[in-house]
Parts: C-alpha cells; sequence; structure tokens
C-alpha cells in the first residue's frame, strides 16, 4: 500500500473550550431533530451540469458557475418564466428550481419532475417539447433522454410511454409474486433498478421476477397510530404487503426466486427474453448494452456465488451468442460494476474486478474476450468510475491510493498513467461534466466541513465554489483522534477513531463505548468531516463518555483478503479483532476498564449481542439495534456470499448462531428492532428473546412500530435518547 | 351488610423472625419455580365422590375416608387390577389412581380418562362397561354419565358417538369461521363449554357461531425455539390459529359473531335449531334443560346488555314457546347462571340476580313464570349453588355474608332459613355429595394453610381429613396486614392488605409497590392463606420493599352499585380510590413518598399504565404487563358492557384511552406482554409504543414471544425476576 503521510492524518482535531462556546442538544446532532440541519449539516450549493456547463440551481433563478459560454438563453431561465410556460400548457407550477435538470447540452431545454407529472420545457422558445401524467399508482421511473421514451411500473406491471404519446403495456400477469421492471436479487450485485434503455432508447431491457416459490415473511402485528403507522418508517427499506400473506424473503438455504431478463422494442410492442434455460439459484446481474444496442451483456453467478461468467446475447432474438470470459474465487466472487464500453474505442470495455486483491480496471477486447491490458494497480481500491474524458482518452474514477481512510479522484489514460486531480486530502464525492473535461468536487476532511469546486480533469484552474464555515464552530466540540492498532492476525493494520469526553480532565476514569459496525461494504472511520464521526458519538462524548470506534477485518476499501477473512464464519474474526480494540482502550489511563459498553445497528447489532455472549466479561452494557442473530434467517444472496448454506456450512452457521450463546449473557444488553424491519426481519430479534428466556438470561427490549430496518425522522431522536438512557442507567 | 366481627381478621400475622429461619428463592414463591410446590404449596389430598362416599384417590390404591358403607369392592380397588383389566381389553394402562373417577354412585365404576382413550370399567367383575377411542384432533368431549354418548369436536365439527359405538356427524361445514360445539360469546356470561346433554342424555344442545363477519387478529410474527416456540404458552389463552388469516376477535363498536343454537337426537341423526331469527347482535346464554328435556330455557341478551328475557323453546320444534320474565337494568345486565330446578319439585327453579343489588336466589314457577319468593337476601353476595340436599329441600351455596373477604358455605331451605356450614372463617371451597348431604370443606384461612374436612349438610358429625402444614413455617415470612380505608366517594370502605419487609425496622424508610388489578370478576384481598398475598409479594418484601394491595370500586363480591361506579368510563374511579390507598401509604411513617411503584397485569395493566400517565407524580416505577390501553381495542362482550360503544360513548373511550395520556408519562415504566397474546391483543402494547415515541416519552419494553396472556411454568419465573429487576434498578 502507498503511504502518503499526510500529517494532517494523524494530528489532532483540537478546539479549545472556551466558556462562551454551547453544548450540543441531541437535535442538533441527530438527523431528524429538530435542530439538526440548523446545527450540523454544512451550507451547500445545488449544482448540476448543463452540457459542460455548472449551474447552480436556486428558487427563482440559476446561474452558471464557472463561467462557461453556454447561451444567451440563460436570462430568461426563470422561475416566473418556467411557471408561466407550465401554466399556459396546463401543467402544474413549481415553487422552485432546485430539482430542475438539463437533459441536452446544446439546448435550453429543462426537465420538471414532479413525480406524477414530467414536463421538458423549452424555456427559451416558451414551449413543452415533450410531457407525461401518471396515475399515482407508478414507481421505478425509466425516462430516456435520447427516445424521450419513460418505462414505469405500476401494479407489479411494466409500461413504456413512447414520445409520441402512446402507452405500450409490456407485461400483463404481474402480482406480489410476479414483478415486472423492479430490481432483484434483493438490490446485491450493485442492482439498483429493474430497467435498462439501449444508447439510443429504442430497446428496453428489464428485469421479471417469480417470487411465488419464496416463503412469506409476515407484516407487522397490527397498532393504532395517529400518523397512520408507517409515517415514520424508513420507507426504502419498508415492506409493501398488499395480500396480508406476507413479504417475499428468501432465508439462506431455501428456495429462492428466480429472475428473467426481457428486452422489449416499442416500436413492435415484441418483447424478447434472453434465452438463458431454467434460472432457478443463478443470479443475472450487471446488464449493460452494447453501444450499437445489438448486444446485452450481463454477469452471471452461480447460487455458491463463486463462479461468474460474462454473457453475451443477441438483443434481437434473445440468444446467448457466447461467454467472453468466466471468474471464480474460492471464497466468493462479488462483481458490482457493469462493463463499460470506451467512448472512443467500440471494440474495448473496461471491466472491475478484483482477481489481483484489490478492485482495478482492465481493458477487454470485446471480439476476442481476452484482456488487453490491467489499467490500475496497487494496494488500493478503485472506488468508482465517474465517467470518461473522450478527448483526452482518459478514465476519471475515486479510488482511495492517496490513504486508506480518503476517497479523491484520478484520471487514468489508456496506458495506465494515473493522475491525481483535485487536492488530493479528505473525501470526495464527484459529479462529471458531459465531456468529462470537468467534476463538481465536493469534499471534506477532518478539519474542513465542506468545501466544493470545479475541477479540469485535463487542464485549467480550480473554481472554487464555495468554503462552508464548520458548523459546530460555536460549540464545545470533543477531541476527536485516530490511529491504527495491530489485528488479531497481529499483522494488518486497523483504524480506530477516539473521541474524548467534551470535558476531558485526563486524570479522571470515564466509561467508554464502542460503537460497532463490522460487516462487509461499510466502514465507519474515514477522512471525512470530523474523522466521520456519528452526531450519537458526540452526544455521548457530551455526556461524558470516551468513544470508540475500529473497522476491524470484514470491512470495506482495504483489499480481498482483508474482507474475506471472515469466509464462513461472520463475526468470529471481527469480534477478535473487536476485542484487539479493547484491549488498547483498557490501556489508556483514563478509561475505565470496569466500564466498557457497545452499540451496533443491523451487522453492528449482530457485533453486539455477539460480543455480549462471546465475551461476556468484557463490556457491561451493550445495545443492539436490528440485529441480526442466526444467519439462518438471514437472506439468500448476502448471507450465502459470506456463509455459504446452513445445509453445506452447519459448523459456520452453529458457531455464529448468538441463539446458543443466549445463556452466556452476563451484562445489560438493550436490543431495539423496528415492527416492520424488511432486512433483519423481527424473527431475530424474538428468537433472541425467547433463547435467553429458555435459558434463564435478561436482555432488554424496546421497539419502534411500523419502522423498517432504520428509525428516521423524529423517531430517530428517540431512539437515541433510548440508547444513550441505557448506557446513562447502566453504564455511569 | 351483616358485620361479623371476627376477631382474627384484622389481627396481625406475625411469625417471629428467628435467626435459623431460611429465606425465599424466587423458585420457592413463583408457580413454575422449581422448588414452588415442595415450598410454597400446602399438602393437600386427591378427594372426589362416589355417590355419598368420599374417596381418597392414592397411586395404587384408594380409600374411603369417611367411613360411609359403600361395597365390598373396595378391596379390589386397586392399580394392579385396574391395570390388569385395561391390558386384557387392549387399553393403555395407567400409572396412578389419582384421575379416576365414580360415575355411578352404587356401581363399581370408575372412568379412566387418558385424553384420547376413554374406559369406563368394572373394576369388580373386571369388565369394560364402556369405551371410547378417539383421533388426536379432538377436543371439548363432553360425556354424559346417563346414556354414555360422547359429544366432542374435531376440525370445527360436531360429533357424537352413542354408547353402541355409533359415531354421528352433527356438522359438516365446520371451519375457522364456522365452530359447532365450542364455547361462544367469549366465554362471558359464564359461558364455559359449547355442549348440553339433557338431563337423561338422550339430546344434545350445542352453540353454533359463525364469525366469518369478524375481523381477524393476526398471529404474531415467528420467531424460533428449540422449544417449538409455544411451548412455554398459557395455552388455554392462546390463539388456535389455523390459516395464516388471523384470530377472529371482534373489537368494541364492530361487527360481532353470530350464535345458534342446535338440539342433535342422536336416535334420528337429526338437528333442530332453535327458531331465534336473525341472530345479529344478540347473546344467548346460560343454556338449561327441563327435568324431561321438552324444553330449553336460555337468557337472551341485547347487544348493549341492558335487557335480558329468560325464554323458552321447545326442544322438539325448536320454536319460542314464550318468554318467562324479562330483566333492565340502566347500566348493564350481567346473567352467569342457568336457571336451576328444583330436584324435588319441577314446577319450580332457582333463578339468580343481582336486581336488589347483589346476587341472591329466587324461586320462580315455571308455569306462570313468576317470582314464588326470594330465597337470600341481604347486603351480601351469593358466590355460586352447590347444589341440593334433595331430602332436605335446601340449597347448598357459598357467599361472603359471613365476611365481604370470606367465602363460607351455606344452606337455605324452602323458607328462606340460612344455615352457615362449616366453621365460618376463611375462604371455603367446597364439593357436594351425591345426595347432597355431604361436601368435601376444602379452606383456608390467613393462619391455616390448608384444612380439608368432610361436613355434613344437615346434622352429624365434621369428620377431618387433614390439617396441612403452613409451607412457610420454617420461612421468614414478612407481616401481612389488612384493614380498610374509604373510598373516593368518602363512603365506601376499601380493603386493603399491607406487607412489611421482611427485616422490618420501623425506623427505616422503604420504597413500596402498589399491586393492583381493579377490574370487575375479581378481588385481591380475602381472607384466605396470608390473606391472599401473592408469591411475588413475598419476594419484594423479602427484598426490601413495602407491598400494598387495595380492592378498588369495580371489583367483585361487593354489591352491584359498587361495580358499576365505573360505568361508561372504567378506570376512572378505581384510579382514584388507588390514588386514596397512596395517601393511606403515604401516612405510613416508615414509606418513602418518593419511592413509590405499581405493578399489574391485564386489567391491571391498564391500570398501571393509566397511573403512571395520569397522576406521574404519584408513581416513580411501573411495570404493566398484557395491559388494555384503549378499549376500542378489547372486545365486544366484556368491553361494551361496562363502556358501552365507541359510537355512543366516545367521550368515555377518548377518557379511558392511554394513547392521549402518553405524553403525560415521567416516571420508569416497563410494558410486558405475550407476543401472542389472545385477550389484550399486542395491539395495545404496540399502540401505547408508538403513541410514547410519538409524543417524545419513554416507557421500557418487554415481549415473552410465543406466550400467551399469562406466563407460565419457567416463564412466569423468569417475568418475575423482569419485574424485581426493574424496581431493583429504577426505584431503589
Amino acid at each position: 500500500m502507498k503511504k502518503t503521510p499526510l500529517l494532517f492524518l494523524f494530528a489532532l482535531l483540537t478546539l479549545p473550550l472556551m466558556a462562551q462556546k454551547k453544548r450540543f442538544t441531541i437535535d442538533d446532532l441527530i438527523p431528524g431533530g429538530s435542530t439538526y440541519y440548523a446545527h450540523s449539516y454544512p451550507a451547500t450549493k445545488y449544482l448540476t451540469w448543463w452540457g459542460d456547463a455548472c449551474m447552480e440551481l436556486g428558487i427563482e433563478r440559476c446561474k452558471n458557475i464557472d463561467g462557461q459560454v453556454i447561451s444567451p438563453a440563460l436570462a430568461t431561465l426563470t422561475l416566473e418564466n418556467i411557471n408561466g410556460i407550465l401554466a399556459a400548457n396546463g401543467r402544474k407550477t413549481i415553487d422552485h428550481l432546485y430539482s430542475i435538470s438539463f437533459p441536452e447540452p446544446h439546448m435550453p431545454y429543462v426537465l420538471i419532475d414532479r413525480g406524477r407529472e414530467k414536463t421538458l420545457v423549452d424555456w427559451d422558445n416558451r414551449k413543452v417539447i415533450w410531457k407525461a401524467t401518471l396515475t399515482p399508482d407508478v414507481s421505478n421511473e425509466d425516462w430516456d433522454k435520447h427516445s424521450r421514451s419513460l418505462a414505469y411500473t405500476a401494479e407489479h406491471n411494466l409500461y413504456v410511454l413512447t414520445a409520441d404519446g402512446k402507452t405500450h403495456q409490456v407485461s400483463s400477469d404481474g402480482s406480489a409474486d410476479l414483478a415486472y421492471g423492479t430490481s432483484v436479487h434483493r438490490d446485491e450485485f450493485g442492482i439498483e433498478k429493474g430497467t435498462f434503455w439501449s444508447p439510443d432508447g429504442t430497446l428496453l431491457a428489464f428485469y421479471k421476477m417469480d417470487q411465488s416459490m419464496v416463503s412469506k415473511y409476515p407484516q407487522e402485528p397490527p397498532f393504532f397510530s395517529p400518523q397512520g403507522g408507517t409515517a415514520h418508517s424508513d420507507s426504502s427499506t419498508s415492506p409493501k404487503e398488499e395480500d396480508g400473506r406476507g413479504l417475499p424473503y428468501p432465508m439462506a438455504g431455501e428456495t429462492s426466486h428466480k429472475v428473467y431478463v426481457g428486452i422489449f422494442n416499442p416500436q413492435t410492442d415484441k418483447t424478447v427474453y434472453l434465452n438463458t434455460g431454467d434460472p432457478t439459484d443463478r443470479y443475472f446481474t450487471n446488464i449493460a448494452w452494447s453501444p450499437d444496442g445489438t448486444r446485452l451483456y450481463l454477469i452471471e453467478l452461480n447460487r455458491d456465488q463463486n463462479h461468474g461468467s460474462l454473457d453475451e446475447y443477441d438483443t434481437a432474438t434473445g440468444e446467448k451468442l457466447r461467454t467472453l470470459f468466466t471468474e471464480d474465487n474460492p471464497k466468493y466472487f462479488e462483481p458490482t460494476h457493469p462493463i463499460q464500453f470506451l467512448p472512443w474505442d467500440d471494440s474495448k470495455f473496461i471491466y472491475q474486478t478484483r482477481r489481483d486483491g484489490y478492485n482495478h480496471l482492465y481493458i477487454y477486447n470485446v471480439a476476442s474476450g481476452k484482456q488487453v491490458k490491467q489499467l490500475t494497480s496497487g494496494q488500493f481500491e478503485v472506488i468508482d468510475v465517474l465517467g470518461f474524458n473522450t478527448e483526452a482518452k482518459t478514465v476519471l474514477y475515486t479510488s482511495n491510493e492517496q490513504h486508506p481512510l480518503q476517497q479523491n479522484v484520478f484520471s487514468v489514460d489508456m496506458k495506465g498513467k494515473r493522475t491525481l486531480l483535485g487536492n488530493g486530502t479528505g473525501w470526495h464525492n464527484a459529479s462529471l461534466s458531459e465531456s468529462g473535461q470537468y467534476f463538481i468536487d465536493n469534499y471534506s476532511s477532518p478539519l474542513i466541513a465542506r468545501h466544493i469546486d470545479i475541477v479540469p480533469t485535463t487542464k485549467g484552474d480550480i473554481v472554487n465554489v464555495l468554503s462552508a464555515a464548520d458548523p459546530w464552530s460555536d460549540y464545545q466540540v470533543p477531541e476527536i483522534k485516530t490511529g491504527t492498532i495491530k489485528a488479531a492476525d497481529g499483522v494488518t493494520d486497523l483504524y480506530y477513531r477516539l473521541i474524548l469526553p467534551t470535558d476531558f480532565d485526563p486524570n479522571k476514569k470515564y466509561p467508554a463505548v464502542v460503537y460497532v459496525y463490522g460487516g462487509p461494504h461499510a466502514h465507519n472511520i474515514d477522512a471525512s468531516a470530523h474523522w466521520g464521526a456519528r452526531g450519537w458519538d458526540i452526544w455521548m462524548a457530551q455526556q461524558g463518555y470516551v468513544m470508540f470506534c475500529l473497522d476491524n477485518r470484514g470491512s470495506e476499501h482495504r483489499g480481498l483478503n482483508f474482507e474475506q477473512a471472515t469466509f464462513r464464519h461472520l463475526g468470529v474474526e471481527e469480534m477478535k479483532d473487536q476485542v484487539k480494540g479493547v484491549e488498547y482502550l483498557k490501556s489508556l489511563p483514563y478509561v475505565d476498564a470496569d466500564r466498557l459498553g457497545v452499540h451496533g445497528w443491523s451487522f453492528g447489532g449482530f457485533m453486539t449481542t455477539s460480543l455480549m455472549t462471546t465475551y461476556p466479561d468484557v463490556f457491561k452494557v451493550g445495545v443492539a439495534g436490528g440485529p441480526v442473530i442466526d444467519w439462518r434467517f438471514y437472506e439468500v444472496m448476502y448471507g450465502e456470499r459470506y456463509m455459504d448454506t446452513p445445509q453445506t456450512n452447519p459448523e459456520g452457521y452453529e458457531e455464529t448462531s448468538v441463539l446458543g450463546k443466549a445463556k452466556n449473557l452476563k451484562g445489560r444488553l438493550l436490543v431495539i428492532y423496528g415492527g416492520n424491519d424488511p432486512v433483519c426481519v423481527p424473527q431475530h430479534t424474538l428468537s433472541f428473546m425467547r433463547a435467553c428466556i429458555d435459558a434463564n438470561t435478561y436482555p432488554d427490549l424496546f421497539t419502534y412500530p411500523g419502522d423498517g430496518h432504520n428509525m428516521m425522522g423524529t423517531d430517530r431522536v428517540h431512539l437515541h435518547n433510548v440508547i444513550t438512557r441505557y448506557f446513562e442507567d447502566h453504564l455511569k
């Protein structure tokens, strides 16, 4: 790993305590709190691209930020003008310009998306170019700007509204068991949606999913709420059950759903399904179109997730043409990025894989299916491809090459020469312009709340758009440190974050709470603002706790071996690492080793319940939210990747089940779940309660009726009061 | 009220603390505890009647207790002999003689009931007289000893097995929505079963209940338990759901079920249904046969429960012959005792009513339907009719005439002369012999754990069978006192029970916990052993708490006005009385007024949540189990009796709902519910949680997955550890 000795990285974030500085309320610190946006969220600007021109969206006007000459039409780009056009055409008016977008680089067109009512307006010529008016039951809208066709779903069926105003019904037998045009495979393998327009928008690839053979998980028991019961729910993860039979939820080792890929042609009203054969126990992922629309590529994965193939299908016939190549991994292979054709060379595409231990970019030849070149390499992870600079023939991407805790923007040319773009510190999020010559660089770093620049990808000057003030500058912010300790393997560096109590006195002894997630696809410590500290960490520091967090082996951005150390016995190595973190904590003179707590949610809830029952003498108090308790109750896709099946890995499931360890519980453990959690279904928590009752041990419980996997809005503030109170009750 | 100044009643139960006396474990005190039967349950004898001979059942032998000459066959009444007969006839043998019964007074017959296998054995002549072998899905068995016909249900249908071995299918369209032969009206109005044999056993009256129009309450979410999930459940109150659609649960003001009464004649295989007309919103209760089997009597009640009629039907045609009389009450009329014909005079029957303010016995003439005589009267309650002494023409019954806290046995002759039977103290349970000349008198009183006598109902000597030692005699038992305070109305005497901490020191200040039920049909304080103190009271006293309990207005055995004070706003007057109790508690110099707790279950859970939110400054800590939170979620029958409907009494429902008071919660409140509670469905607790979350208040929660309205077995011990711990956490 290329170590960048950035001095600031291990520096202390010390803000002198001044008498006049304010103390936080919990509403200041927790998303959903009444003062959270005012007191914790740094100022921002709403930016979008109009071709290569960066537009700052406002209420009544938009302005061009980077001085790119675009169009004399800028003067007429006003709320008043646009509302006039909308009203004249019988469309609903809008209250501000924050949500408009510019689909065509050189045309004075804005898309007004009001959900059910979508309108493409030529504001300069005062015309409606395109419009759609949908019924309330519509979702999964997918608009193609080239053909101006709109795909959408309604009551499980798929429809296409073409630019001529004609509605095409793609399917008619959709039901709660048979979904068209939605995301499949429970959003694993990078899948986020179920429709995929061909490059010119004339063909629509879509998923069809048959869940009739999948066991149903019932909806939560009824309760009365003036707000209607689900008003507080995290709607993105809340079940939508229609027939009272429960939600299809395939648990590890059980019968899973079947997925099909169709291609609909609005000109012929015909659908061709890919001729994949029996789809049982097969994952069809990472759909990509060839630039000419004649071929569809997907990565097929077996149910065991250790063998994949990049397959090419004929989009006219649905027949499989060939497998370009396969990839195997003795533990698991997890493709999450569709192939991307080079804009300047249709004969080549970029393929991402971690086959050398880190996620990297590879150039492949389409015709031969052979690798042409490994474009990036090194002990760092390519995190995401942002796009291309077609003129310079470079690929723009983010990676943590600068430091494992950072995310920075790079370009790489076809020879493999990488160039750092932007300032090379902190955590950068980027949005590329039409040509790929610029990106909006929105970043933070431990001492920077938010900074926005327009950064050229080849040459030119950086334009600063915003340097937001630290919203916490008037508050007593506790000291936040990071550092590394060795993992339980004795070799691997693990990053921790340590937060001292707000009124820290090195001669006192403080209780300490470990916040843990610990699962794959996530990290807790990074070089973003305040080292990624959570608002609750700050709140607890203000209450007098030392707060500690450690990204154990198994977490993201540290390479394949780091992640796969947990294979077939999730939680075991992770806990060993967390115990190393506890040893470090105990070595600190101001930490009271007899007053250690642990808190985590989801995988972190699994870690918390596991730690409390596997190392019952380490932690006095734990709070676990939405926990996995037994991987047998978790979904096929995620669960079997790491654990295989209960049939093929019974000892691993047994070893990691918290049910068998319920008898070991000694400390105080509060378990919290959302009554309608469709991710870690209540079966986990309820089974743990039953196991503890049977074993004569004594957890505590809380539930949020109507909530899903996470509590949102005011419920999230309530939740953190509940969590805090539990530590105050039992750890202080 | 006739006051009996029994000296002991207000005496102190003081057991000197001696160093060598033991301290209880929780298992000693809680039913389900491993040592409960050994350390808390007084010795007993298993007695039954063989005609007028009292038989003590044993493992290998039975003996005649009272020296009644019965039969020389007694010598052959042995386990060995009976098992020999059973085995010779291919029947399963038995392990003991505790469960046998003697259906015929003068015959050496015993009924061996092994659930599915029932056998009537003539042990002296070594013959099987009658037998039935049933399938596993059978329940509701009802055997008539005269005809030796057995009624039973299987998969919602009703069957009759006649003595000739023939099975008669009474119904065939039974389903989860349509039940035959089961109890109806949710066991209210004294209904406990759904089949009623005519006096000679030749006709079977039965209930049929159509619940297809009743809203379903879903089963609890799934959980995993090695014991199978419902192993710990209170099976008598656990839902039995078959089709995943939920249990029919008619909530107040909603559409209720429809009940029909049929009469099946096994000789003709015909069923006649009573011609009642449309059964919507009508209760058919208190079924009774005329002695000759030609008439069926029932008390019909309107849905509002303020108007009833005693109706006579022809059992051959099902036609209604007449209404003998009606009874109205401006609040509610609640018949719970079927009429009983005088054995020596078929022209008269006994009718029980509280129409004069207390439950009393009235003689009615069948032909005229007119009252002949009020047989008992006074400010006391007739609790139950035990039967008749036909020779002496007396009615045997229990009442609390001696004292409101007592239950004693009386006889009354046809002139209304009442005679106390037995010792006139304590709490007596009685079982009458065949002729009514004797009863088994099983009683306890504050200083007597259990005493069993055979008591003659006319003349003769009492035969003592057992004087059980106090099982707590080796333990440090806290001081238990009772007394009265005035209710909030300033007039009514209310009984309380006060238990001092085990190691009481009058100079110390102790925390105090109020245990409350408070609802109708129940009381907590009586003159049984230890004044009815609960094991958990003793446990808490040992932990150093003052334990207090008060039977407020609304509770049982104190007359109609006392009960009906709560009409249309359940909980309001009850709470006022409990606050009077608290004032008394606070007046005690050794009670710490800042450390008051409250605990109750079911109606007591309603009282606890209501008290914590209505009087938020009174109690610091509460534990509510299986609570009613809003009477809208409670069943039609019980709920509308006291509250009318949400449509006709919206202000009463609003006033008593704990949902609107959730915002007032200040103290610590733990709410506990059985995951499968079919009585106070989880909707109560879950709605309360949601209301508190919305109101930004902070209850705590616990649940017992798989359990019903009450926790039984080891779960009950666990429960009381949870309850105790909560007070230890927050009240000490």
